[in-house]
Formats: C-alpha cells, sequence, structure tokens
C-alpha cells in the first residue's frame, strides 16, 4: 500500500465539524469561520532533504520553494494568500548560515505575495532538513474554483510548458496566483488544479472529483524545453511527451471551461499574460476514463504503466 | 547556536502583514481576519520519532499527543480548537497498521475536543515517522490570554503536578481547554503559558513578554509523583523539586492574577475543577530575575547549570 492509498482510507473515517466547507480531497481546506462573504482556504505542504531538495540545492531556494508549493494551492482554488506558519526540523548537527540562507529565500517569498509569517517552531528531526508550512489564505464565496465541476464538452486548459521541473524548474517556479484570480474574475472556469504530481496524474484527481473524463489532444500538449532536453541528453529516459504528461512539480494549473468561450479566453489570456502560453490540450468527457488522440488516432491513457506506453 | 537562539534572530526579519495581530513569540500566532469580536488562532508543531516518541510508543498515543501538543498552545491563549491539518512524514518502509493507528488516536482527540481534521498531506521522511499539525482555533478578542501582561505584585498559578512526563504523563496529558477559558471568562488572570519547556523554561517566557521576574516559593510546587518516584529509583537523577522545575512537557497551565484575589479564585477553581489542583507558587516581581525562596532563605535561579542549583 503505498501513501496516498493509505491516507484515502483513513482521512473519512476522521472527524469533521461545520466549519469545515471542503476538506480533504481538494488543494486546500476551504473553512467557514462566520465571515458573510469569504471562506478562509487552510493548507499544509512539508519539504524533506533528500525528497524535494538535496544537500547541495541552495539554500534560499529551499525556503522558496517550500513556500511557493503551497502558494500553488491556494491559487489552485483561485485564493489569496495571508499568512503562514514555519516548523523547522532540523538534524542534530546543522549549519546556521545554510538556515539563515533558507528562510531568507522563504521570506522572499513571502515578501513578493504579501504573505506574513506569523511564526514558527524548530524540532530536531534526525533524518535531514524538513520545512513544514502551514498557510491560511482566503477566497470569495463565489468565486472558490473547486476539483470538482468539470463538465462534458468543457475544454481543457493548461497554462505554462510541462516536464523536465528537475532540472531547475522545481525551485525557481511562479505560484499562478493573479491567473488563477483572473480566471475566477472572469467567471469562465468550471474546476481547477494545480500540476504537483504530473498532468496525468492531476488531471485523474479533477476527473474523479468531477465524475468525469478527458480525451487530450497530444500534439497540443506544452513540452517544456527542459523535458526536450533531458530527452536529447539520454536517450534511454522517458519520451519529452510523456515528462510533460508524468513528470512532476510543474506547478501550473490546470482548468476547464466551457468549450464555447475558449477562443475569446484564449485572446482575452494572452493580452493580459502576454509572457504566459495557455494551450486548449483537450476536452472533457462523460465516459469516466482518459484517452490520448494523436496523428495515429485515439489510445486510452493507462493509470500504470506509463513506461510501456510511449 | 542552538535552534531557539537562531529561530529568534531569524523571524523577526520575515514579514508580516495587516493580519497579524501577534506573531511569533506567544503560544500562537492571533490573526485577525475581519471577524468582530473574534481573533483566529494559528498554531503549527510536530512531533518526531527518536525525539518525541519512540519505535515502540504505542501508535494511538503518538497521534494523540501530536494533536494534544497543539491543543495544549491554543488553552494557553484561552481559545477553542476548530480544525486542523495532518502532514505525515514516513520512511521509504513503513508498516500501514502502525499508521493506521496513531491516525487512530489522532482521530479520537479530535473527537474529544470537537476539532475537525480538515486534510492531510503524505510525504517521505527518511529518518522515521513525523507528524506536523496545523491547528486552527479561535478566541473572543476580550478574553485572549497572552504571555504579556503580567504584574508586578500578581500570584503565579500552576495547574497540575510538575516534573516526570517522561515516565508516561507526557502521552496521556489533557489540554486544559476547559480550565483556561473559564479563567478567561472569570477575567482574573493577566498572563498566562503552557507548560511544554518545563516550569523555568516557560516561566522565562512569560517574564520575558511580560518585562517582569518573579519570585517562586519552593515549598509551593507540586512535584508529581513520577518525578519523585523518578528520583528514588535512581538516586542520581536530578532531586524531584529541579525535576518539576526543569522536566519539559508537563502541558498544565501557568497563569498570574492580582494576588487579592488569589483566596478566592483558588476556592471557585477547587469548585469548579476539583480533580485539577491549581496551586499559588509565587509572586510577579519588578525585578527582572526569578529568584527561588525555600526555608534556608532566597537564592537566584539560574538560567544555565541546573546540576548545580539543587
Amino acid at each position: 500500500m503505498n501513501e496516498l492509498d493509505l491516507l484515502k482510507r483513513l482521512l473519512p473515517a476522521l472527524p469533521t465539524n461545520d466549519s469545515v466547507v471542503l476538506g480533504a480531497g481538494d488543494d486546500c481546506a476551504v473553512m467557514d469561520l462566520g465571515l458573510p462573504d469569504r471562506w478562509l482556504l487552510f493548507k499544509a505542504d512539508a519539504v524533506v532533504e533528500g525528497v524535494h531538495f538535496l544537500a547541495d540545492t541552495p539554500p534560499e531556494k529551499i525556503g522558496r520553494k517550500a513556500l511557493a508549493r503551497a502558494l500553488s494551492d491556494i491559487a489552485a482554488m483561485a485564493g489569496t494568500p495571508t499568512a503562514a506558519l514555519v516548523t523547522l526540523g532540523l538534524p542534530r548537527e546543522f549549519n546556521p548560515a545554510r538556515i539563515e540562507a533558507i528562510y531568507a529565500g522563504l521570506g522572499d517569498c513571502a515578501r513578493q505575495h504579501g504573505v506574513a509569517i506569523a511564526g514558527g517552531e524548530t524540532t530536531t528531526n534526525p533524518g535531514g532538513v524538513l520545512l513544514s508550512i502551514a498557510l491560511l489564505g482566503w477566497v470569495a464565496k463565489d468565486k472558490c474554483l473547486r476539483r470538482a465541476g468539470a463538465q462534458p464538452g468543457d475544454a481543457l486548459f493548461v497554462t505554462g510548458e510541462l516536464g523536465g521541473a528537475i532540472a531547475g524548474r522545481h525551485l525557481d517556479f511562479e505560484p499562478r496566483l493573479a491567473e488563477a484570480r483572473w480566471l475566477a474574475a472572469h467567471g469562465e472556469a468550471h474546476a481547477m488544479i494545480d500540476l504537483s504530481d504530473g498532468l496525468a496524474s492531476d488531471l485523474r484527481h479533477l476527473l474523479a472529483a468531477s465524475g468525469v473524463g478527458a480525451e487530450l489532444h497530444a500534439p497540443a500538449i506544452p513540452i517544456s524545453r527542459a523535458a526536450r532536453q533531458a530527452h536529447r541528453a539520454a536517450g534511454s529516459r522517458k519520451p519529452p511527451l510523456l515528462a510533460a504528461l508524468t513528470d512532476g512539480e510543474d506547478f501550473e494549473l490546470l482548468f476547464t471551461a466551457p468549450a464555447r468561450g475558449a477562443v475569446t479566453l484564449l485572446d482575452a489570456w494572452q493580452k493580459q499574460f502576454p509572457q504566459l502560453p495557455l494551450k486548449c490540450i483537450g476536452r472533457i468527457t462523460a465516459e469516466r476514463r482518459i484517452i490520448l488522440r494523436d496523428r495515429d488516432g485515439v489510445k486510452p491513457f493507462p493509470e500504470h504503466g506509463y513506461a510501456h506506453f510511449a
């Protein structure tokens, strides 16, 4: 049993109460604390040495990544981040200058997004440095975008370029906060998620929450230069399209919106965010599975066994 | 440099914003989200294998402790807990039944206190199991008790019995939520903190935040049976009074209130909470240091070198 399956089994048995609008199963928990027009967004996330960063990762980038990952989850619900707490796990021996640089990166990222660091704890973590972020944000009740809500016939959109983030973008990505709020303000999107586990996995989360399927148009999927370079540099690596579909840590937005407004949306987006590509990569279907269409026709996209696929 | 000194240096440089009423330096962060009469309390805390629990600790108690520690911080500000997120760090090999039991203990504790578990993440943590809790609560603006606020002449009170928690109470303690709210409702207390690092350390935090000192009356300090037993069982261990002063993880409440109302308060407390002792253990002084008074007279209580003390 993997971690995710375990959590899926354990979380539903845990208690809830009236404050929780939306618990486990979306990018953030959504809380109603009694404000007439706003919900609170609540997110926790951790990065761990040897898993999300390495001993030689520039420490400023570690702090930045820790916060930016959680910011991306606030973006996925079209929210605005407010304040964070940082729990820092340190091995028994640590280099104070490294920790200071981690906090400098974290502080810069917080400042850039108007987020307060409202406190922090340290604890010993014998296995290595760990940063756990708890983040609060808010969203207008009528602008909150969830994973649920995609409808058959919707067009499927993705921002940016996908795959190969491990070459560097996993440390430097920009959480798409302004873009998500713009989308919500324009009222086009039906459902949204941020890409942390890879397009194929995260699309599956969105489809499951919405009770629908999708047909992906393979040639439309935006493949990053990093994914192409990685393939050229090491021929044995997975093909660029597969990298774009399955590499993690893109932290782009994946969302659906009515197909009839797709061209207008793409035009308006390009005027608003000329630096950030937005691509229509397929459509939502009633049948609950993922199909990939390319010049050879259509084939189902298997849940496991990506290695056999491309 | 130890972790705490490092954090003290780093946290003030981090950004804040208008939502933060009280940032680093109290038991919880206090946030103003626009509710007319309430503040939000925001806390993050982690427990780590080999530090806060061991490989053979009953797993239900691990989950319980993780949440109860954070609840104790909500209690320290006289708040009411609302909802928590759980981040679970797991080594690459783990026993699903153990994790399930950790969540069962966590869930029971949440249920007991009306707390929703609003979501959770898992991550790999190569060094061992880690649980990081992010907890939200609330407090009426005019009932929030802080570390700051103690006044010279105040009496100093502590709940329960102190020392030797490592023998078992560190897993079984009850966060003093109802007691703290009762105190705040009765308007007696000036300043409060929960005891996590040991009476001497936590008193020092309260005094520093309030800009005052204290005289402790040694014979009044409530020493737990566990601290006495530990001393009898191993003569080389620190004397029971020193254990009560310096052992951590008591998770009792330490607070100050006007001395003139002390007898009335102790009487009312005994009627309200007959099972939980409340002791007056000293008084707040203008001079910013801790003095210990016993039958031999008074002596300063040193910040370091407890081993030389008793």
